[in-house]
């Protein structure tokens, strides 16, 4: 297998980017094929032992910043690491492109016509899948590559999502829901309302409605959502988790027993906190477009890039984009 | 002052609610008048203190449950202890209501023309605004009275949560954001983006959007969100707390040393979880009724419905509807 690794992508790239890769190159065995300033990459790549692996690096002469503007950056950069990487991916030169930069970037390249891998055809609209860090690994679709939504494009999301589930995480014909601000009939909003009779004669394994906290709970296997909602709910749920061990944290140390108390219960805490790690489960799939693309967080060490390269390979090993496109044309 | 309480409210009624009201009788000196079955009421009331303190006890003949729906309430159940109470405070014998009970249900109830409070003139859509249980205390407005919104309905949930914190929390000129997946310019749906303008021409102290870490952080004091998205975002911090409480407790019993680090440690934690306890908050105030009502959650128990007739006393003491009546028709 050949990964593409965008290698300006994290905040701090490219140490974790290039550190993440020649991981991935010595863990998998694959060629991971390194894209960005060449001076940079191979100043990183001399840090590390990457003798006997299969590296390889491609100039790519400008990078897109968390700064840049997707809808400016087609025109702006048309030499950057995400231009380079995803055409090589569009020309059969590699499999999967990963990237952990700006989101609203790697989706405006993607779909550009010249080096874009376009969409699969009858995919209205790409989705993000995030895998939910809680014990039971749902996928939440859409997480944010599209703000507004139709209920034929949440159809879709549904399908798309079961199909990843279904082949990457092996889980026969996996529970779909709706996420919603109820279960009861009647509730969520108007978008909602109109999805389920689509999902309900999708021939998905449609349950119904269903709150955040069931779907934490593991009551559905993937929760449909439009992306504004959805990445707000990543967000939140990021964000509490963080501030409660920062809590946590500050209580531990406000008394001497509490202290012994929690450098003791230290490495429980630990492995309470790995369960809720987003660098765990590996970067975010792009589903819908023509080809694979992993989307990794921003803050990305070099496990969590390593990580969404592990991500990549199940997609392709488990040829996922095929599967939609089978799917998808089958209710053309 | 006199509050009612809707003695049929919480999951558990009558017995939280009714203890809930003693001990604010008892903390607050204030008169409570429970609605609801009064031989239920009485039956609890004979298990608490209650001498000397100002309680009484009106009775309705039916209660709204969870399964109730909205729509079909104000025929089906037209004595219900919503209607009885919410009418209490309508004819000028109480000055607010608070209750634990189906939400849908009070925000009907509360627009009914018979014993509803109806809206405050120029208020397009009430909207609950519920205190973020992180430290700086922030108020999420809407936090799902309205599924579906417009902009001109977020320019004034912005613009009653403002009145609130000022009012209440005592913060002059309070900052006001849009909850948004990003804060960059071009971020946000299309809600989003068309509300924008509005704000900023709003007079009010509008900082921009603002991702959910910075609204925990503090970055803003008020919110703004539309209801859907709001009542996931809370049912996701509340879902995702307990989740990391439940997972931090059986790592703690894994094994011996983790488990008496987690016996010294446990008062630390205790304090760590009560920051995030929303019934430290005290019940969400639904803002642009012409009266108070206080919403509290179904699983509220007696402290947490102390709390919400607290809530209740400050939004009455602090004249917050008088406030909101006022600043809504000099902008119409």
């Amino acid at each position: 297998m050949r990964i593409v690794v965008d290698a300006m992508g994290s905040d701090d790239h490219p140490a974790p980017d290039v550190a993440g890769a020649v991981d991935a190159a010595r863990q998998f065995g694959d060629t991971i094929i390194l894209v960005g300033d060449e001076a940079q990459i191979k100043a990183e790549l001399a840090k590390q032992n990457s003798s006997g692996l299969s590296l390889e690096v491609v100039h790519a002469s400008e990078a897109i910043s968390m700064e840049d503007k997707p809808s400016k950056i087609v025109k702006s950069k048309p030499n950057s690491s995400m231009h380079v990487g995803m055409a090589l991916v569009k020309d059969g030169q590699a499999d999967a492109f990963v990237s952990a930069g700006n989101t609203g970037a790697i989706l405006a390249v993607a779909m550009l016509r010249q080096v874009g891998l376009g969409r699969i055809p009858g995919i209205k609209r790409p989705a993000m899948g995030v895998i939910f860090p809680t014990k039971t690994h749902p996928l939440l679709i859409d997480n944010g590559a599209n703000t507004d939504c139709r209920p034929d494009y949440l159809l879709q999301f549904g399908m798309m999502g079961s199909l990843y589930v279904e082949r990457v995480l092996k889980i026969n014909n996996p529970r779909v829901a709706l996420i919603s601000n109820g279960e009861e009939e009647g509730k969520g909003n108007s978008l909602i309302k109109e999805t389920i009779p689509l999902l309900e004669a999708s021939g998905l394994n449609y349950i119904g409605n269903i709150e955040p906290k069931e779907f934490m709970q593991g009551a559905a296997e993937v929760g449909v959502v439009d992306g504004f909602t959805g990445n707000l709910m990543m967000k939140t749920a990021e964000s509490i988790a963080k501030y409660m061990f920062n809590t946590i944290r500050e209580e531990l140390y406000a008394d001497f027993i509490s202290k012994l108390g929690g450098a003791l219960a230290k490495p429980a805490l630990k492995r309470a906190g790995a369960h809720l790690n987003p660098d765990e489960v590996g970067g975010a799939p792009l589903l819908g477009v023509n080809g694979v693309v992993i989307i990794a967080h921003g803050r990305s060490n070099a496990y969590a890039i390593k990580q969404a390269i592990g991500q990549a390979r199940r997609v392709v090993g488990n040829q996922v984009v095929e599967a939609i496109t089978t799917g998808i044309a089958s209710v053309q």
